[in-house]
């Protein structure tokens, strides 16, 4: 079993793959679209890329991806808690206070605002284009006395000293990772769900006013839950938008199908991502 | 009178503002952040930021602001087509078919990605802050064979000579930006308005599913029409969102209003931003 995920080794998407498939063979990919071609191209059996994170929102290049490609459908989501620590390498270990550069994403860098503030001010800080990127160069550069901010696979990986542990400052961080797989591969996560969802994508009618409206009516009368609702421009031209809709039931449900049934007769075209289970990992 | 903007010189927000407000004094700052700080402590008296672009969706940071920060309202939107174009030194014009890389945004690359796959394949992309950063660089390196994407204006400001015209793939591409200024401050953008609209922010009740369905009711049998529903995280937890709402109507509408009120009843949290003129420019 091969698992295309969003690398390089050790970033937060590693990490999500490593918990729910620990014996898949892991094969890292540049780029989010990579990895979408990967499993469609059946390269990999499935592929594992980042969705939403609950601090920056969406990440668009997967939502716009899912909408305007065909792809294999999502077969289960892996939600991670974000952890950041400071790390050194091992030479400048003695020397960690006095850091003259510290390196990471730049989300990374925005999750640790208060303690970079706080423990670090005027130090300079740069942008990696992942926390993983800013790892391996930091174990490059033997002789520089800078850190990075990265999880703790990193450190591991690239045989870094976590210095300070958990220096994010919002502690209900979490990222969403989507599993993609084809309908005949079995994916078996090593983890325990607590539920089931269906994600779609509604494109309503052009030419009439309260559609949104009759859609979400079409749920809410009977009673199904939605999770999320989420608009993305169609790329048509300002005002001309997508939504993305996350509900709390499967589809084999007769309610949901029905629902989704009204709402094609009302003109809308839906596109069915799938529908899948959620899975919690404690690191 | 003195407009704040999100800079350098010559940048898109630029252009709004010089198509909106030819006489006032413009002042350039470097982040969206220091644009609402700079007319909230009334050092300009408005100003300018991008909100959304017909292809990225909406600026997050913008969006953001706007909701967790108390500021001046929104006074007005300026729509301006995004034209992008090549240019280089005039010292490189006769080689500029040749370039050996080719500078911008990473939306404006994107924008004009299939213009640079068919004419430049191969060539050197490099990303700057700004459209407007690039050909400043341009403009100071007339020894490097190298091209800019970037405005007309940019191209007047920095010298630099336009070698192909119009390069971006897509003629619907629009990006709006508001205004905020004081409700004492007169604003009177030299444009003729099409619509006026409203804007704004609601929270829902944690604890009730279909919420989001009662608030576009409350609009809906009234027919009051809504050109925009978003929803941001609250950067409380995964599953937590505000939506942002345009309505297509001003604030002194009775219904408008008694929709509102409604909306707060039910145990929504409503901020709003503005009701407020949109102007379109033609370039």
């Amino acid at each position: 079993m091969r698992a295309g995920y969003l690398g390089p080794k050790a970033t937060f998407t590693d990490i999500a793959v490593q918990n729910a498939f620990p014996d898949v063979e892991r094969i890292a990919y540049t780029t989010i679209p990579d990895c979408f071609k990967a499993v469609k191209n059946k390269e990999v059996d499935m592929a594992i890329v980042p969705f939403e994170n609950a601090l920056e929102g969406s990440v668009h290049l997967t939502t716009d991806y899912l909408f305007h490609e065909t792809n294999p459908p999502i077969r289960a989501e892996i939600i991670v808690p974000i952890q950041q620590h400071l790390m050194v390498h091992p030479m400048q270990y003695n020397k960690w206070n006095e850091v003259e550069r510290i390196l990471s994403h730049p989300h990374a860098l925005a999750q640790c605002h208060k303690f970079l503030h706080q423990q670090f001010r005027g130090v300079t800080l740069e942008q990696m284009t992942s926390t993983a990127a800013a790892a391996k160069y930091v174990s490059e550069h033997p002789e520089s006395n800078m850190a990075a901010i990265a999880n703790e696979l990193a450190a591991e990986k690239y045989n870094l000293q976590i210095v300070k542990e958990n220096i994010h400052d919002y502690d209900f961080n979490h990222t969403r990772f989507i599993v993609l797989a084809h309908n005949d591969t079995e994916i078996l996560p090593s983890l325990t769900s607590t539920y089931e969802k269906t994600t779609i994508m509604v494109t309503l009618p052009s030419d009439r006013a309260g559609s949104l409206h009759q859609v979400l009516s079409a749920f809410a009368w009977r009673k199904i839950n939605l999770s999320k609702i989420e608009s993305r421009p169609l790329k048509t031209g300002l005002g001309h938008y997508f939504f993305m809709i996350d509900i709390n039931q499967t589809y084999e449900d007769q309610l949901v199908k029905n629902a989704i049934e009204e709402i094609e007769s009302l003109g809308c075209q839906v596109k069915i991502l799938g529908s899948y289970f959620s899975y919690h990992t404690q690191k």
